[in-house]
């Protein structure tokens, strides 16, 4: 059964402002909260139907409830529920920002779709990238589109929300600080380093002015034909796959 | 003002059987209606806000409305209207079924996510791959949230729904037929050719069985580092995207 605190605790996380201050967020669908319990991600609370959980036996000793489709679609923020809902307790880390002198890090400038942002955790997971700094006015990494889209890689994969400026400001005499623009280099022919970071600007407006002062390496993802009439730009979590993926071919 | 009868035909638009019956389709939003009239999609109504009309005088000649933000909001797909919305006639075009024997195109087996078909076409706009063949079981490639995603870029591309297997059959003795899977060969190392077709499959279950029989190519997108535990998989529109641009590298 769904108690109906349990439910309104739910629906409450839906919103940005409820999920900082109980610091929790839902997850839903037997692959992403199993892969969360598994990278021991803590659970606050579980429900799911009778026929998921006869299926995943090996969720035991957590605090489950079992509950009927509908008290599930109640609950979910799908459109179709998926089984299973879960309530995690948000991780903490420490924010060292001196990783990108030793590791190749994402840098996210104001990336508003959560979609986006999720598959772009995805990305860096796949491609061993295990830091990604936020500024303020990313997405947040607990809305349930995000998590969605993450596919579990939340679990892998450290997001710190920092004032980018100041921190890609620190950084720029130490590593590359990498960028894509229109006018920038054909990262094909490129030579690229293991480490530092490589920033994603915005939706619409691409990178920030404030931050293009300080990138140091601009690159481009040519389109081809180059002399083809074509789209204006890549969807930000496209560009971020394919520079990935140019990246750690070299190595 | 808004007729009903416009407002009516609208929104039977959102649903593929009227938009099929009908031969038509909705876009929205500045960047996308204009890229799609200049490219010489047909146009069949425009409803738009005086404000946007104020800032587009170019467009003219055409069967416009000019509408409230209410009106406009009535009629709109979107949680927040982009100040214009056009009905569109389908681009009706021949099927070439010898085209990969020529050029690279792309083929959808199942993928059914409207958002995923319209990035994929957006990608293979910005990669020069002019035709896409599509299984039947693939999303409508004209379902709003697949014209929103393309940005424009359906105009430049052709979307074919053909039977797969067939055609994949018909061609392969002709071309070489790629497709992506876990056990394939890393595909920054392969040698890869400027014509025939890359195959992408469903989100959740790949390249059907049946399908899987015919591609004589078999790719992998390496995870990094390799023996790092990390996410199953990478989307499909993802995996599109840095297929391609490792296609469009080597040439």
């Amino acid at each position: 059964m769904l108690s109906k605190a349990l439910l309104k605790l739910i629906k409450s996380l839906e919103i940005k402002k409820f999920r900082k201050e109980y610091e929790l967020f839902v997850a839903e669908g037997g692959k992403t909260v199993c892969d969360l319990i598994n990278l021991n991600i803590e659970v606050e609370h579980i429900i799911a139907t009778k026929e998921w959980l006869n299926n995943h036996k090996e969720i035991k000793n957590l605090n489950i409830s079992e509950v009927s489709e509908e008290e599930l679609k109640r609950a979910s923020f799908l459109r179709t529920p998926q089984g299973v809902l879960a309530v995690f307790k948000q991780p903490k880390y420490d924010i060292d920002t001196t990783i990108p002198e030793r590791e190749l890090c994402l840098a996210l400038d104001n990336v508003q779709d959560p979609g986006n942002l999720g598959t772009i955790i995805r990305i860096a997971d796949w491609f061993g990238i295990e830091n990604i700094y936020c500024s303020q006015g990313c997405a947040d990494i607990y809305n349930p589109k995000t998590i969605q889209a993450t596919m579990g890689a939340i679990g892998r994969v450290k997001i710190h929300y920092i004032n980018l400026f100041n921190f890609l400001n620190n950084l720029k005499e130490k590593v590359n600080i990498y960028g894509t623009f229109l006018n920038g280099e054909n990262i094909y022919n490129k030579s690229l380093e293991n480490r530092g970071i490589i920033v994603m600007g915005n939706e619409g407006n691409g990178i920030s002015e404030e931050c293009s002062k300080i990138i140091n390496t601009r690159l481009f993802v040519p389109n081809y034909p180059a002399e083809r009439n074509t789209s204006e730009s890549l969807n930000v979590s496209v560009a971020t796959a394919i520079i990935c993926s140019e990246f750690r071919r070299r190595f």
